[in-house]
């Protein structure tokens, strides 16, 4: 489900205000932790104790019962991690001896032979300054639990140690996905590894494979070679690739659901296959991102015909016992035009083309009930009279999940976490699939089995995926898995910066590849200047960049829009220094020199930019941004100056300084600086001094914050 | 051929004597540039005019003539990296109208089904304002010239272009090439496919693949199976992969020979075959680095049988004409002790090892010669009665190089090409397979082939490799490539940062992955003092890592040296900066800002370094260095200072700093910084400030810089 880019967005922006709302109340509660810790997802049941576990040398592992060769492999994978960190070779192979290890790992199962959804993954571990003990029902429990381990690993002057810890743990959904969209964008097998072993990392469980799009048809056909030979560029996963997929995520107790989407987002499909579609065609590889009208004919018993010879070449291939139809954005132009198509409806009494996609369904269901598998589709298969093992995808959200589970319907939620559209984390971090004060009753809240973060992939290339995925997806990563009460943000954006670190030991690229587009940018000259100005800037939200900045499926990804990333880090720090000094009314010692020292950076990066923008014409578009950074550090400077001199500025100053934020808010190259409220904020401060001696500091700083809100913004602007 | 770490290293080092005195006296000429550019190799003959040919969105390319599917897709891979680099899509496909494309490509033949040593790789380009045109005898021509193509790419406040030029081009040396030792530290497939676009993007053309070792056993054999699955730990290439590798080489012009090191360097064969060595075994992998025991036995037929049969399955895999058999490093110690053997040796009056090598050799001849195949072999197998086509791969040098080209033999030089021991590139780039003043006559000169680079992999994993191959070795292609008079040092490392980021868009990671090793480090804190101190610091030379750092083939490199890197930049700006500082003697101005500056970031940065080093265990090692670098930098600012103020020191400050610095200079956690001959000259030259008076400024540095000079080195220090 690409979500509709030509709806407006009121359902969205619906949950985000709840949910956000929901997080301004809900007080801060910290279930676990007496102890700051580094986990994430956060446990069930955390209980930090003195002492700690050294890691050293000889740190060994021993295995009770069974040793499941995949948990052999993860705790082989586990031994190289803590060498990479701690730079200290340690003993190869199991420890002979449990009594003696350091560490005893005992899982009572090797678990499901294909992973499920009903997989026990729960875990005790157990550390003591003698020793740490992992005990787990399956093998994927364990995995589970050695990705805790790694992450309480820690160090000091004395050396490497795990803290002395007694941790319960169980995810909240059993469902905790990851939508990998290879179809707009193919993206090459070690892409999807080291994406797996993120997952793995911050306990998701389902790769979410969308293999086929108006874009590109991604997964070899044996059967029907065409569908994939023409319609993806060459740009496909073999079948082999595809079980090298599946047994690498299996390995990492993550299940691999697959997606074919129909009838519409079918483009792709046609090339190879017209005869398939609503309309004689020819059809060609759309370049384009949006809806389009080609979609598969459901009047034709010839389509039925192939799908089910497809669906059970695929349903073969993919052990899993779900197989997602897609099912949505389908607005049916091409069946309004087609008489043949017309007429059936007609005939059968068919009533529209929500109703004639009803018809399709039901038979796509009969098909895959066929070859063993569960359908699974977005919001739109949601039919009154559907069987009950459906499960329903849904990009609406947690009211239209708990609608369907109240009839009984299993359901998986999107909505919220749609991470390319490059929302704050915070705000994804805000929505819970069973939000509290939710009247579903234990049975019915069992149908929600959790949800998906989604990567489209519109605007990312090989080069830039990590950086849209990651570190963000572990915050709803901890969503699905944690306490529902886990909902410290400040906590959550401390404890991401970590675990950003520890997922770069598994090969992904989020940090790295910014330095190297920036590079590549200023054509080897000091990216320093560069740095300071994508440290506080976003690509626009949403799916502005569609039409500020259009690009095809053909286009390069290295602009400096590419380069930026979601939760520009700089720009978070700027902001809360501000807060910290607002509140530090009237004294504003608190993080000025922080403040300070920021708004100066961003000056003087801005004569070297524009040398640099000079020398780049891939550039050129940034010069307005390198303009608007020098005159933010002004202007924050200008209102400090105020602010210390105790001088107040005159309201033509104010007004002049707000208009010209005003200005520099407008995205320049769809990119957006998230700390432009800030320094509203420091403009109105400087402007409102004097009434500092009428208020408390907490009033003044309210009305100042009040005063500082920006003009009402226009839907979709 | 490992180079051999108990022998002195006194060949070597009167190679880089030379070179660096030859470099020293040769005037650094020019050959080329009235324009400065980033071209590199530099090409046999440029000629830059007026005028530039605009680069944008309606970019075309067409081809005239034959258009060689391998030509075609340089094209396309060009294109992409236009578009990486300049964020402009440009049209697919090539253009039907040579007259009005932008860019016209003419290769009068496809070039040989097999790459060849025979290969013509010449070709020209045109540019002026109107078109491009490259002319190429063969499809391989054509693909160096895009190369140029690329490099000539640049951009200002109008726009891409490229400038105008007529550029003739032809390598010096046919033989180009990067030795990959996969054997001592596996490398994946993409690391092989990276470093063939990176040897593409800089005109080398042979991939010596070094496939066997003590340490690994890295092919698969169908026909001996127990070779590779008991002597690499499943860490091999399947022989579907080797022909991937060897297509994927053949794509860019670029040929694969395989070594198979024999017959010493043998202990991964015998694992699984300890029927071939010379002693009963068993025998296990080999973890550690050095020269072992173990070798085949040559007094056995089954041995030959056995090579007969492995070697032609290696022939048929590989269709490069040449085969390397390794012969290096065997010093014969199971020979010696093996009664059998020294009984075969009397019997058949072999008079010692060496001559029993020969046998093994001439054996081997036979063998190769019957499967179709050259022989290659290090140093070692060079012998009188040696048939003339064999090729001798030379780790002594261009001297013994010379003598057997003046027997008729040809030879590859790697002597002064061991990128694995961190030398600075300017010193690899100073030695010359045919130095100037060889007395070789042009026909002897011809049996000199060129040279190799050897990347020896004792001490690098996939994630640090490439920063030791690159960009260092751009220098020795264009060494191998560049007319001999191209020896401007200056210049060679200005280009090379331009040719350093170039690469990065190929997926190179020499320059990213330092970061990312650094915020393992630092576990997540900022790693800022972190790069103040690893960008002037360097791994040790040479093999001192080995004794001074000891790790097994199985450690983790993941340690601060292996962040470290060649030719470390900062160091070599500093040093720099300061010979301009003591030119500018008696003022001191030039360049006094950018040092003083250095220095002071280095002493602010000890105290951070100290707080990252207590957190973190693995920089435990660094403590060391960090006080070294605030020492280096208080040092140097004293000295900055008294010479300021025409104050001397006192003799005692004078000896006292020295002293110190002499224990600075004994190198830590095995790294060394490059910058302290530097400070030392700046503590002299502030002790002999007063001679000023006396001396021309010219006759005061040469002196400074004498009494600066260290105490002399003992050999292996």
């Amino acid at each position: 489900m690409r979500a509709r880019i030509y709806l407006p967005f009121i359902l969205t922006l619906i949950y985000v205000f709840n949910a956000a709302a929901q997080t301004g109340h809900a007080p801060p509660v910290a279930p676990v932790a007496a102890t700051r810790h580094n986990l994430m997802p956060v446990p069930a049941s955390v209980r930090f104790n003195p002492g700690r576990l050294p890691v050293g040398k000889s740190f060994s592992v021993a295995v009770r019962g069974q040793a499941d060769p995949r948990l052999q492999a993860g705790i082989d994978r586990m031994l190289r991690r803590i060498e990479g960190r701690t730079v200290m070779e340690l003993p190869r192979g199991l420890a002979a001896d449990a009594a003696s290890a350091t560490f005893v790992i005992e899982s009572a199962g090797a678990g499901k032979a294909v992973p499920s959804v009903d997989e026990d993954e729960s875990y005790t571990l157990e550390v003591s300054d003698r020793q740490a003990a992992l005990k787990s029902a399956t093998a994927v429990g364990a995995l589970r639990g050695l990705e805790t381990f790694l992450q309480l690993l820690d160090g000091d002057r004395d050396g490497y140690f795990i803290p002395s810890v007694h941790i319960q743990d169980r995810p909240r959904f059993p469902w905790r996905g990851l939508l990998i969209d290879v179809a707009r964008h193919y993206q090459p097998m070690e892409v999807l590894k080291r994406n797996l072993d993120a997952m793995a990392a911050v306990k998701l469980n389902v790769l979410h494979w969308h293999l086929t799009e108006d874009q590109g048809f991604r997964i070899e056909s044996k059967k029907f070679p065409r569908l994939h030979t023409m319609g993806s560029d060459g740009k496909f996963y073999t079948q082999d690739e595809a079980r090298e997929i599946i047994s690498y995520a299996r390995e990492r107790g993550i299940r691999v659901v697959p997606e074919f989407d129909m009838p519409g987002h079918a483009t792709a499909w046609l090339v190879g296959h017209p005869e398939l579609g609503s309309a004689p065609g020819p059809y060609t590889i759309e370049r384009k991102a949006g809806i389009f009208e080609p979609a598969l004919d459901p009047t034709r018993e010839e389509v039925y015909k192939f799908l089910d010879v497809f669906l059970g070449e695929m349903a073969a291939l993919f052990p899993d016992a779900y197989l997602h139809i897609g099912g949505d954005e389908n607005e049916g132009k091409q069946w309004d035009r087609n008489a043949r198509i017309q007429a059936f409806m007609k005939e059968k009494g068919i009533k529209d083309n929500h109703a004639l996609q009803t018809y399709f369904n039901k038979r796509l269901l009969t098909i895959l009930k066929r070859h063993g598998k569960i359908m699974m589709g977005w919001d739109e298969i949601f039919q009154p009279d559907l069987p009950q093992e459906v499960v329903i995808h849904s990009w609406r959200g947690p009211a239209a999940l708990a609608e369907a589970a109240k009839k009984g319907y299993k359901g998986v939620l999107s909505a919220g976490y749609y991470i390319d559209l490059i929302f704050p984390t915070a705000q994804h971090y805000a929505v819970d699939p069973i939000p509290a004060g939710s009247t579903l009753t234990a049975a019915e809240a069992a149908h929600v089995l959790g949800g998906e973060a989604t990567m489209w992939s519109e605007w990312v290339s090989a080069e830039t995926i990590d950086s849209r995925i990651w570190p963000r997806t572990a915050a709803i990563a901890e969503r699905l898995w944690s306490p529902r009460e886990t909902t410290d943000v400040e906590d959550m954006y401390r404890r991401l910066d970590v675990v950003s670190v520890r997922l770069e030991e598994l090969g992904l690229t989020h940090e790295k590849n910014q330095a190297t587009l920036l590079r590549r940018l200023a054509g080897g000259r000091d990216i320093a200047p560069l740095q300071t100005l994508v440290s506080v800037i976003e690509p626009v939200k949403e799916y502005r960049r569609y039409r500020q900045r259009p690009q095809t499926m053909l286009s390069p990804l290295t602009g400096l829009i590419d380069a930026a990333r979601p939760d520009a880090g700089a720009a978070r720090r700027f902001n809360a220094a501000v807060e910290k000094l607002l509140s530090d009314a009237p004294r504003f010692d608190s993080h000025s020199h922080q403040v300070k020292t920021t708004l100066a950076e961003w000056m003087s990066a801005a004569p070297e930019l524009e040398a640099l923008i000079d020398g780049s014409p891939a550039l050129h578009e940034a010069r307005p941004l390198a303009r608007d950074l020098a005159e933010l550090g002004a202007t924050g400077l200008e209102a400090l100056s105020y602010m210390s001199r105790g001088v107040a500025p005159s309201a033509g100053w104010r007004d002049a300084r707000l208009a010209a934020l005003e200005q520099i808010a407008k995205p320049k190259a769809a990119l957006e600086f998230p700390v432009i409220a800030s320094v509203r904020q420091l403009v109105v401060a400087a402007s409102e001094m004097s009434r500092l001696k009428q208020l408390t500091p907490a009033e003044w700083k309210e009305q100042v914050k009040t005063l500082a809100a920006p003009p009402a913004k226009q839907p979709g602007n």
